[in-house]
């Protein structure tokens, strides 16, 4: 599929559902709503979807978007690499996605039609390299959209995945009207108190092992009941062993119930998180990976720490 | 002053002090190495300096770096906006900078020829646009100096100052074998454990006022010097307040001297820091500024809070 097919597809179509991925992020949020505002250029009737409400940290992405109601005739899936990431309320979708445009190079083709760039640091670059290639205006809202995606997505052009390509967009779209720097305050820089209380408490009580190379933060039940902090928010929590230079192995241990602990397992080029949690059955991505372990807080570290031990002898690729 | 003559410079002059700024950041030091290379391409002897010795944390900027002894004729200043910021170690050069190179528009144009670009994000971009312009060809060591410059100054591309033109640089010094994400990773992604026991430790002591519009932290000669941390790694503590989703305005305290402190001011988009510090007879830029305030620390606290209840008052231009 090329582009000018991919225009003609959405000249000939209508009545689009747009879907986004659950846990939506800024680049699956943003794709959609340019993708949106483009349909709405080209007289279409359009709605964008996710299993769950919008995050209100994302508002300024849907500024004054109205949902519109209408039979639903076109399903486009945009960043979502597995039918798996529509979540359980878009079940009612599965199979019958007709166009996904993606980024992900694990997608699994599951849509009629995909255009799929495994080497975009986002997949709004996807859809930007369309809009470009096509001649498309966009407008300012248009632009917010596309560099929060791209920014978002590639941790403020600081990852690995970042590419030229993505900086030469960014070059361009921060010339309209979208105020990156705030936004990249709101989407980088600030949190909540509440958040920062948290984020205190874990850090007063992180552990270190190993002469620093292993560090492990807790999170109990009753610290996340009583901090006023959104389920969502604790989600990043889990970068915060691997900001100490000396880590290697940071793992995160949250209390799902009283005996069900969850770990969220993070390392560097060094190790491979997923391998690790492999030995607790679970799994993940070679960086970032997790898995669940039965026990007392205390039994569980215990576990955890005697296969860190025999890890981090093993496997190190750096030493 | 023109590229062209900017070049001329450097081949007729020779025997090179390159000045850097106290405290030195990414930008002063990235520019000075990657023009220390093109000297030293030139044919000339040349040597970095700074007040105190350069910090271990930007060791990837100088590595293979010999200092040479030889007879100074040649000052040139990177990223220095007056002859306050040489340090005290670099008095010597104060009235006897040939040259300087610089981004800033509150430049004193104290050097003999100047060459300042305020509208660049880092003065490494003045020196992009120089290499650039010219046609001299770039080492991966100069590219990864040029980088970093750019990165560090812009948080990343994050930032108001963060122009088109940033981007575009990066977009090309990126695809050099600089390795971005790791200079990344530890540029703003890691610090120390001393460090990040330092921010616990400061933190845990943060106080808003204002109705959380204002935050202020203060970093004591005690707490620094009992941190076991560098003290450029002290710089980043500035942006601590900012972090908190309320605050427009976030001061840091920091102490010189039993009666001295430096304050580091910065500003959501809606106020001016600089214009704030201008207030103590400090500067800065409209985000990030500073300046000096003599007393004790309840005494410097309570100046600053009169002040700053007025500027919230007076100066916003969001409500």
């Amino acid at each position: 599929m090329d582009f000018d097919r991919l225009h003609q597809f959405f000249k000939d179509h209508d009545n689009y559902i747009l879907l986004t991925h659950k846990a939506p992020d800024g680049d699956t949020l943003g794709t959609a709503f340019a993708l949106y505002a483009f349909l709405k250029e080209l007289g279409k009737k359009a709605r964008v979807v996710n299993s769950e409400p919008f995050p209100e940290r994302y508002s300024f992405l849907y500024e004054g978007y109205q949902e519109e109601q209408f039979e639903a005739q076109t399903v486009v899936a945009l960043d979502i690499a597995t039918e798996q990431l529509l979540g359980s309320n878009l079940e009612e979708y599965k199979g019958k996605v007709d166009l996904c445009i993606d980024h992900h190079i694990s997608n699994s083709y599951y849509a009629k039609e995909s255009y799929v760039d495994g080497t975009a640091s986002a997949a709004a670059l996807v859809l930007y390299d369309f809009f470009k290639d096509q001649g498309i205006e966009l407008s300012d809202m248009q632009a917010k959209c596309l560099y929060t995606a791209i920014a978002t997505d590639t941790g403020c052009f600081k990852f690995e995945n970042t590419t030229p390509e993505a900086h030469i967009a960014a070059a361009e779209l921060m010339q309209r009207d979208i105020s990156f720097s705030i936004i990249n305050r709101k989407m980088f820089d600030t949190k909540s108190c509440e958040r920062l209380a948290v984020e205190q408490a874990v850090i007063s009580k992180m552990e270190y092992f190993f002469g620093g190379r292993c560090a492990v933060i807790c999170l109990t039940k009753e610290l996340m009941e009583n901090s006023g902090v959104e389920p969502a928010e604790f989600d990043g929590l889990a970068n915060i062993p691997m900001t100490v230079d000396s880590v290697q192995i940071g793992i995160t241990i949250k209390q799902r119930h009283e005996r069900v602990f969850k770990l969220s397992v993070r390392t560097t080029e060094s190790y491979d998180a997923c391998k690790f949690c492999s030995f607790f059955g679970g799994g993940g991505h070679i960086r970032a990976a997790g898995c669940e372990i039965e026990g007392t807080l205390e039994e569980v570290k215990k576990k955890v720490l005697a296969e860190v031990e025999g890890f981090l002898g093993r496997t190190s690729c750096a030493e």
